[in-house]
């Protein structure tokens, strides 16, 4: 046989002058975010780049680390910008970043086993509890992001409810019910709780909007009567999903309510706090999420507001054999050893759909060690002021209307021109999205609210300043004008 | 307001200091994994090291770092090292995880928006369907691994089959399908594919599992029988499931029957090709796999066998509009534009469970640049001849019997002593095997053949020489006798 090859340089002395020059060019990269735009279009041969040929020969670590640097690395989504307040997103750290290349170094596959970096997730899963003041005996599990954690959760809910009654869903399936299941939710929840209702078998059907009111959060009364009426017409109630934080004005439910109301019904009470159940980390905040601790199961970001880079998510279920009973297979290539390796009391696998899974907790870990969660806490609390004064500027301008209470971090409202029926301003601040992204200047996204097109404005980030805010909002107002002006 | 924070250094001196020592670790760390035990246990102190209060204080990066290097590093899985080949892991390489760092820093939002990342991934997953010879329109996503890529796949069936019968599922629920819907696979099928069924609420009944032959590949004709006593029964089968390597001895079914099958039967015809499918890049594997391009969906993994760093799977579905049909959603906030970032004509989010994605196209398409897959298509070859070799051994020794015909790089054997009865051997292998584990020489695991336990040496690892294989067998037989001696 030839002399075995692999992966590995004979000599890494190449590879490691190109890691070190990469780790400078990542830093200088961050260092002068502020200096370029915060998004710009994709060069026009761009789609032609990226549709080559299987590369069958090599090209070398340098060639495509140039290409990355030339072709990649000047033109990102932008969320790492100071004036990114888009959707909602973090804006990571370059530790962070460091933290994935060590997870990726080591690379254990955290599916289960006795090793070290099983005991780093439980420790990171345990702070999450911490967090939203959930106790350390709480099931938990990292996963990709917010759907997954939601999809976990109303997972759990269907079968151990099921399972209260007799049913093994697991094995006879949504069909082995005797009532329609439904769950119900805000007309403000998000998108990803419908899309884990039909993928778990039990349709958008399932899946009850229950109004609002004023402040875009669940009416309570309402939903009392929804779940009267529902059991009246012998359709079984399973889960209430109560949100702190939704995804279009960052709305936090009366989350107390919804518990009072769960435990009176015997529902399962899920929280999607993939937005806000961070903020329960800070002092100020922590009151308008009281009731989150008393969640049957929850999902959180950690990907999103602790700026932890993609991807981290956390799923907490209070009952550990629920969260287990759900997702528990334990084939002859899995069963358990007393000693080695193939021991361990924890397999990960069994609380989620993967079985492999990557060292996502490094990252966290690190970067709660680094900073320590009192200051990410303050820079929630900054991003909730930054909104507010946001808000007071919009509000304090006679072309501005903010079109929705801020909640948290989230600010939504329009350019309005007096001379414009409503219907046009849909256009015309659609158009000036458009063109503020295209100056590179800020990125808010939109959304829209009673049917009404708007600009909005997430600020989920780190590196925004007080100062960046007028930055946007002098641009928003001048384009504003040129389009009033013109259309 | 008091000075904005962010958690940006004002001065990134000392954590650019740090990274360039972090780089020099993870390569030295790289460099010296032969001089390291395959696996250690963890220090009897773990579990209560990592069960600390949440970290309000800052303990600021260097001691955060020096934790890691001290705690965790010398603690891994092990799946790095050239003698590991418990269950199914790839390696990983150094230029893999500096792609990891460099997509935290970009860390894009791999959901979907018009930029330059999302070209990256379209590309890394046309490579993919390359891999296998599926048309470039195949619509495909990359996923945390095989579990994802076969739930995905699964689902896309049950919906689209669904459709076919005027029914729309992710409205309707699995309660609003008429009939009982089957999957069949081989006994040899991966759990993921119960786990897969029992979320999407066909339930754990839906999977029906055929007898195998010798060789452990489906029996077709029962399987034809099968599907032929369901319809008879009023059931309604969906989908068949075919193994392009199976977890346990590395098994291929007869890809091209199945896909015949099915085409008869008019059922979807899905394969789970995390084990074998990219065994398709080389030539002299490539025959087993016919028929594998035929798939109307299928599961891949680039973390295994092509060592690119956790997590990176792909789905791959030939119907594209049925694909899409299983997971878009498009909710206000998401609306796409004419232009600017929130242009775009491809969203991720909308051919699977995840919104927020990370960037973890980029490591495959670096990986793939650096080596060239004529390089990756060689080590799978070298895998191969490695486990062919490491057979031949056992079979030519008296004290150790094989358990199965090998399959692609999967040897199953165990020790065994001449005066033992057969249940004897079954305790003796598995503390065999433990104590292999605990010498740290290597890093096989384990599976049960015929109710018989066994040891299973899977070589998915670019690290591992011919000598590692002798080193592996002596140690085996070894403490073989030992314990043949003592017990």
């Amino acid at each position: 046989m030839q002399r075995d090859e692999s992966l590995d340089p004979d000599d890494d002395g190449a590879l490691r002058a190109l890691a070190h020059r990469a780790v400078d060019d990542a830093l200088d990269y961050l260092a002068t975010l502020r200096d370029r735009p915060a998004w710009q279009p994709p060069p026009d041969d761009t789609a032609t780049r990226f549709a080559q040929p299987l590369p069958r020969a090599p090209e070398g670590a340098e060639a495509a680390y140039a290409d990355f640097v030339a072709h990649v690395m000047p033109y990102p989504m932008g969320n790492i910008h100071p004036r990114f307040w888009g959707w909602y997103m973090g804006t990571g750290t370059a530790f962070g970043a460091l933290g994935d290349f060590l997870a990726a170094i080591v690379n254990p596959n955290m599916g289960g086993g006795n090793h070290v970096a099983n005991h780093v997730e439980l420790q990171v899963v345990d702070w999450c509890k911490d967090i939203v003041g959930m106790p350390r005996d709480t099931s938990g599990l990292l996963v990709s992001g917010g759907s997954m954690a939601n999809f976990i959760g109303l997972a759990v809910a269907r079968n151990a409810t099921a399972a209260a009654h007799g049913i093994d869903v697991r094995e006879a399936g949504v069909q082995g019910l005797a009532a329609r299941t439904t769950y119900y939710a805000s007309a403000e929840v998000h998108s990803c709780a419908q899309k884990a209702l039909e993928q778990l078998g039990l349709g958008s059907r399932a899946l009850r909007k229950v109004p609002v009111d004023a402040s875009y959060r669940i009416d309570v009364r309402a939903l009392a009567a929804m779940i009267a009426a529902d059991r009246a017409e012998g359709i079984a109630p399973c889960c209430v999903i109560g949100n702190a934080g939704t995804i279009n004005t960052g709305a936090i439910d009366d989350l107390s309510a919804l518990a009072d109301l769960c435990a009176r019904e015997q529902l399962w009470f899920h929280v999607d706090g993939a937005i806000g159940a961070v903020a329960a980390l800070s002092a100020s905040q922590r009151p308008r999420l009281a009731g989150i601790e008393r969640a049957d199961s929850l999902a959180l970001d950690l990907h999103k507001w602790l700026h932890v880079p993609f991807e981290a998510g956390c799923a907490l279920v209070r009952d550990r054999a629920a969260h287990r009973a759900a997702f528990a297979l334990m084939p002859d290539y899995l069963g358990l050893h007393a000693r080695g390796l193939a021991a361990g009391s924890h397999w990960f696998s069994e609380y989620g759909l993967q079985l492999s899974r990557g060292f996502r907790a490094l990252k966290v870990w690190l970067m709660f060690k680094e900073h320590g969660t009192d200051k990410l806490a303050r820079l929630i609390d900054q991003n909730v002021a930054q909104a507010a004064a946001l808000g007071a500027m919009i509000d304090a301008h006679p072309e501005l209307e903010r079109m929705a209470p801020i909640g948290l971090n989230i600010v939504c409202f329009r350019y309005v021109a007096a001379d414009r029926p409503p219907a046009q301003l849909d256009a015309l601040n659609e158009e000036l999205l458009i063109r503020l992204h295209e100056t590179g200047i800020a990125v808010p996204s939109y959304t829209k609210l009673g049917g009404r097109y708007c600009l909005r404005v997430a600020i989920a980030n780190h590196r925004t300043r007080g100062e960046d805010l007028q930055i946007a909002l002098d641009a928003i107002v001048t384009i504003g004008r040129e389009l009033a002006a013109t259309r």
